[in-house]
């Protein structure tokens, strides 16, 4: 079945930089039956959590998926100063300088048991800060879920110990 | 029902500054029963599409709901930069200054008939700049799907002919 959904992946040479071969997931979201079927094998290669924590802003496409099949709470990450309530915000770094992410304070808590949902596994910078700002909540992080991990990268290495899954592997 | 959804909707002052009552959906996504009558009700309020077109970030949460309900297309409208193919592009104005969202080119062609979708109808520049990239691949859009309406700001009327729905109407 992964082999199959990879024909819905574009690649892009070139974006958004030179040298960088960009993965598009558009095609996927316009064939509805890859859609479903990318929700239905995220949602199989796991238990049933308590929530699931998305990355903003393609994870939030994939994770509203994942919450409604699941039915468990929607927590979205989000870029720094989006989040209207009292946050955690963790930081890190990209090629030049550096981002952070925040979730709300309240919306987790121990005994939560989350997934968190992204689009893509690149170097796992922004996985890795979503993983230490559910942890400082005092959630645990049962897994990671991802359509696609780009090999090469680093970004499994990042997530040592944890439970990482995607339904395919590419070449970065 | 839409008065049930108000109770998931939570009110930030001074967000994000000084004389802004802002409105925050993190409540209803944490409730999966709220969000997923979200996307029941929505999807009540109109015929089937042939493709959803979900405006960055926060209605793609919603319009990913809606793109599997219907089981049709999701079309991302993102802010200028991020999608990888050739786009068309439409500035809108912002309080200070001006900003752009854009999508794929090749995302619809004439003959779809088109939801727009996004948790919030305020001013309405967004959802207009998104009506007129729609309309500019030759689509049709047979109407605007929001959460919530902030009355008092001109957004009904800056999409004036469009046929718009909002679960619940809460003043600005």
């Amino acid at each position: 079945m992964s082999v199959e959904l990879r024909r819905y992946i574009g690649e892009v040479p070139d974006f958004p930089k030179q040298g960088v071969r960009f993965r598009d997931i558009t095609p996927l979201l316009r064939h509805p039956e890859a859609l479903a079927a990318s929700i239905e094998l995220l949602a199989g290669l796991v238990e049933r959590p308590s929530a699931v924590v998305a990355i903003e802003s393609r994870g939030f496409i994939f994770g509203a998926g994942l919450a409604l099949h699941w039915n468990v709470p929607f927590v979205p990450a989000r870029k720094f100063g989006k989040l209207p309530g009292k946050t955690v915000r963790e930081v890190y770094s990209l090629e030049y300088g550096e981002d952070s992410l925040e979730i709300h304070a309240d919306a987790l808590a121990p005994g939560d048991d989350v997934v968190i949902v992204d689009d893509l596994l690149a170097t796992g910078g922004t996985a890795r800060a979503t993983v230490r700002l559910v942890e400082r909540l005092g959630a645990r992080v049962a897994s990671l879920l991802f359509v696609i991990e780009l090999t090469g990268l680093g970004g499994r290495e990042r997530l040592a110990g944890r439970e990482v899954h995607a339904l395919m592997e590419l070449p970065a």
